[in-house]
């Protein structure tokens, strides 16, 4: 097989010019007379690399200066477990907005070190729709409000950043973030696995106002504070030297094709087509979120029948379009439409979506 | 520049072959269409690979089997920091032995969750011997003791496994796991950082007596929780998916060479080349650590004059002699030794040193 179109939902498709690239450095990168994932952290070369990662990364998502940029190792479930250590006291309320699988998680990491406050859940409404704001019930004295800003699992997305008054709003960005412009001043805090739209496995980006860096948090060693890792520009220890490449070289490239105006375009017409050729089927394919809410880069739908899900995964990959076998908590087909998911995939989706309904309608 | 012989403490060399595979694979692994760096850590393809990566590294270090394997995002601090969340009641005392820079992180790490007791310190002395087992004065109830196997910076390094008792035994392996037999059953719990010996940076393993897992430990997020990622095969969240198949890759290598019989033949001809050099030196380069303890993987030294030390590492990368330069907390020079470096780049390095102090003698 050759590389088909991916649509995992994480780990994820990459663009095939920042595998190219890796590849031809793998053995030796930037005439250092070595790979890159060989040499110290501390060199002047890979500091050099991390400094453009993240003033790359500044310039896709327009970062202010008041905001730190930290590269971590570990995943989004990791900072939901350091979240309420850096900015919550012992015991303190925090207020959480479950729209999904993601928000629960984050509830579970959390629930040992704070009070958590479940403001709005939409799991009485089977995760299909997020309740209005107005519904929320929100603390005043709550140490953050975090949200979920794109639920992979059950296909829900924030189209709107909620306001939730003089409380820092936190979010978990981790499929969504770099797919259109966000204003990152309206959140305190901003966290992402990388391994859906910034690149590779294995590295988490937290982007932080400042002045939070200085809350007390609770005890922790320090390896787990935020704040120490400010001071020493993410290396307090070794950090994963060869994910930050891959994370930097995806970001250049989407500075290079056009930064998030032109790939907010680019996701905008895919969820078209998908969305489209479900609700253009006659009933055949079902999603059941809100038109107002549905997820760009997280389509899940249904098949008339269960039984022809597998039906559908094994004829999709002999077509060349791999892991879109749905999320086993949901079932069904999950289509993940990422920023290094060229139109030309999603057309070849649909094309095949309407292809096996007409065989198999 | 091409390749070159690169000493650096970690991230470390790489073997070529290793690197060779990742270059040819990092379009498509497998036959799967994709990258391995961009399919589900649960797809069958790739938990197929992580099975096999922990059957090898099994068998090159003969784990037995009443021991789990764990594969984690992050490095060797995260897990001192997880140690006594883990394993120790809230302040409960956990027992340390300093011989090093990283025995003293350890207990920067732990400070936060319990009563760090020093059981023996190598500091007054330097960090040039480490303290008699006689003279170790260790705490009864101690939760475990925790010792440096090899301190990268100091070059010292435990020839012997210390008889503690009934308490378990803890220990940092980073720089020196599977660069000899190691008898796992004297050891409660094993952690290495992969980058160093067991190849790439971004991925910790941690081998720990299943017994216990069962301790309470302290209050904790899940995500934290050693049994929880023992319970899921490591697969509690996405874990560092392309460092763990680099690190499958330079396991099998390992054992395709000879297993760690045969690393420790090299490694021992490596050492002796090397400090041999410093040794017949006539006075010219200078290892202070008592030859005992003295590492086989991180050898520093020092020229006559400190003034010497830019000269000599200038000198040597333009021979091909890479990262040479000491850790700015003892200065001087710094060789790292690891498996992937061949004898033939220990020898290099002597030629190299022959020569230096021959010019500037």
């Amino acid at each position: 097989m050759t590389r088909a179109f991916n649509f995992s939902a994480g780990p994820a498709t990459l663009p095939e010019s920042v595998l190219r690239q890796a590849q031809a450095e793998m053995l030796e990168w930037n005439g250092v007379g070595a790979s890159v994932v060989e040499i110290s952290h501390r060199s002047a070369d890979f500091i050099a690399l991390a400094e453009r990662a993240e003033a790359d990364l500044r310039q896709l998502l327009s970062i202010p200066d008041d905001y730190a940029v930290l590269f971590l190792a570990g995943g989004a479930t990791t900072q939901q477990a350091l979240l309420p250590l850096n900015f919550a006291s012992p015991g303190q309320t925090v207020d959480v907005v479950v729209t999904g699988h993601w928000g629960k998680t984050a509830i579970k990491q959390a629930k040992p070190y704070v009070n958590v406050h479940i403001a709005a859940d939409g799991e009485p409404g089977g995760f299909r729709d997020i309740p209005p704001r107005a519904q929320w019930q929100l603390s005043p004295d709550a140490a953050y409000v975090h949200i979920t800003a794109n639920e992979t699992i059950h296909g829900i997305e924030f189209r709107d950043t909620p306001d939730v008054g003089e409380v820092p709003l936190f979010a978990d960005f981790s499929s969504s973030i770099a797919s259109e412009p966000l204003d990152v001043s309206r959140y305190g805090l901003i966290y992402a696995g990388a391994q859906k739209n910034l690149g590779p496995v294995g590295i988490s980006v937290v982007i932080v106002r400042r002045d939070l860096l200085a809350r007390a948090g609770q005890p922790r060693a320090d390896i787990f504070n935020y704040a120490s890792h400010a001071a020493r520009d993410s290396m307090l220890n070794t950090p994963p030297t060869w994910n930050w490449y891959l994370l930097g070289l995806t970001v250049k490239w989407m500075l290079d094709e056009g930064g998030v105006a032109e790939f907010a375009r680019r996701n905008a017409e895919k969820a078209r087509l998908v969305y489209g050729a479900i609700d253009g089927s006659g009933g055949y394919y079902r999603n059941e979120v809100a038109p107002g809410v549905r997820s760009r880069m997280n389509i899940p739908f249904f098949l008339p029948d269960e039984r022809l899900d597998a039906l559908f995964v094994s004829e999709s990959k002999a077509a060349g379009l791999l892991a879109l076998k749905g999320h086993k908590a949901v079932g069904g087909i999950r289509a993940s439409l990422y920023n290094a998911m060229p139109v030309a995939g999603a057309q070849a989706l649909v094309d095949f979506m309407h292809d096996f309904a007409q065989r198999h309608g």
